[in-house]
């Protein structure tokens, strides 16, 4: 049961899965310079927040080999001054900005080692922080699979929490590759996602990619899947969780916990315990970023709907703790009640 | 308040706006024999059950009118298998194939009349199957209308059941286009229905060039619309009704009408008291038509799904009658118990 690659480390450079081509082209790119993974994250070669931390790691730790500076405080400045051009690629993504600074961390407390040395410590740092993913995912996907003791398991996902997003074998469909590592027969509906369809056009070509059989359906006909298909369970992914369990996660996330609950159907959120965000009490709080109304009215290059017209475009929504019947972490599984 | 007109006899053509083109380009074919009718309702120029026996009634008198025959059963003989003809070009649709009846019977009732004397109640009787359209939509508007109270109405809809789909002011948005009249105001959140997208471009278009205010949101959007938005109720259309009030309609309406009971708002199916099948006790005991898994995986010209998956699309879905708050009929309002 081998998962995709989003991105691989060889020493000289990163090779990146361009997911801007999925699913019609399997294209790899050589990213060699800070430079080239800004432009990479940038334009969403690479997405997902865990996956994007370690991308932008890799690209400061190529950065810094192509600083010419023999002396400590000139090779920080620059250091530094990539750093920054990383960061901006992606403003809000915690992880990037996280990953960038245990780098910056390392350099900054280097002042008496060589250059040489720096550049090894920071390598070996992105490779860590690459590798406590896969250990994550990993831990997840295990968590997850024990809930199920049946040998045909049936599932229902939202959007992509998988490889692609991730270092390792992602969060909800982690679980996924861990039950099919266990000779369990797992079969999973995926909706398409709108507006940006990663459930079409990623988490679709992951699983096929990597023999688990999958069933795209639209958004809409998820209550008639679980009203007709003998679901066991419904598993998505989660960008931001509030003490009380409230959850943030990709718009539509909400309808199927709704959906779940009305069809008596295990709703499972799967992520890292990092997820949870002990400064925000309840879901309320979560502000939800509305995006461009383009990206609904516009499907590949070609406008479907009037021009003028008002469009709503919500990118996330929240789904209160009640609906959730567990969580599933890289520390085990969290029940309710939350708190 | 004047709303858009599918198409409009003109005595020696009719005039259709083709569908097709919506909503990027608003082009009225001329449309002056039977052959091309057929070619318009077979390419979608035209859609909506209603719209479609309105079509094909007049797309028979057109091709009546150029049978070169002199004497009745000649006349009779190229009638019929122009009917055949359009027919053909939709062989599911019930209201096609009555409309189509219609005439046919008018024809064989009248061997002792003249060719022009036939033709002239041909064209008089298209032309009442129109008028009875529009006299129901109208009457089902007001019907619906009279459910609201308030100054202000804001309702969501699913797919289009509106004057695009008939010969009047269409079904759902029929009461739209009444509560504007009568000086409400009226705001309408629309879904963009996939996998065709006729919300997107087909019911904002039409309501946009009403002028009546519209938010077009994803399907998977409305839990967050109705949690949210204050809506005061949601309505869509029915392709078939059971006698116990089970309402096949388009893939989606199951999922609002769950919402709808979730979040405590009213939901209204409207149609012609027609679309009840008599002979259909149940729900279940209605077809549901799958089709082709392109209409999911390509939009427009571009392909979003990998090759070789599984596609799921049931083209409806099956709202079980306690999720239905009424039915707006021509005859009136239907309460629960449907029976």
């Amino acid at each position: 049961m081998e998962y995709v690659k989003s991105l691989q480390w060889r020493r000289t450079y990163v090779e990146l899965l361009d997911q801007t081509l999925l699913p019609e082209k399997e294209v790899y790119l050589k990213i060699d310079d800070a430079a080239s993974m800004a432009g990479a994250i940038k334009r969403l070669a690479v997405r997902g927040a865990p996956a994007i931390g370690i991308a932008a790691a890799y690209g400061l730790v190529l950065g810094a080999k192509n600083i010419p500076a023999k002396n400590f405080n000139t090779f920080n400045r620059e250091l530094k001054k990539i750093a920054r051009q990383l960061i901006a690629t992606r403003p809000t993504a915690v992880n990037l900005n996280w990953a960038i600074q245990q780098l910056l961390n390392i350099a900054n407390g280097s002042k008496n080692k060589s250059i040489e040395q720096i550049l090894s410590a920071l390598e070996a740092r992105a490779g860590q922080i690459h590798q406590e993913d896969k250990i994550l995912c990993k831990k997840i996907g295990n968590f997850g699979a024990n809930l199920f003791n049946t040998n045909n398991v049936n599932l229902l996902t939202h959007c992509n929490a998988g490889a692609l997003a991730t270092g390792g074998q992602g969060t909800a469909l982690s679980m996924i590759y861990e039950l099919s590592r266990r000779g369990k027969t797992v079969h999973v509906f995926t909706d398409e996602t709108r507006p940006l369809l990663q459930g079409a056009r990623l988490t679709a070509w992951e699983l096929q990619k990597a023999g688990i059989p999958i069933t795209l359906i639209c958004d809409n006909m998820a209550a008639v899947v679980l009203q007709k298909k003998k679901i066991d369970a419904i598993i998505v992914g989660a960008d931001r969780i509030a003490t009380n369990g409230d959850t943030a996660n990709k718009i539509g996330t909400f309808n199927l916990a709704l959906l779940a609950k009305t069809f008596n159907i295990p709703f499972y959120v799967a992520a890292p315990y990092s997820t949870f965000d002990l400064t925000t009490k309840s879901g309320d709080l979560i502000p939800i970023e509305e995006r461009n109304s383009d990206e609904i009215a516009q499907i590949g290059n070609r406008r479907f709907a009037p021009e003028g017209i008002d469009i709503y475009n919500p990118a996330f929504d929240i789904t209160p703790n009640k609906l959730i019947t567990a969580f599933i972490t890289d520390r085990g599984i969290l029940k309710p009640p939350f708190s």
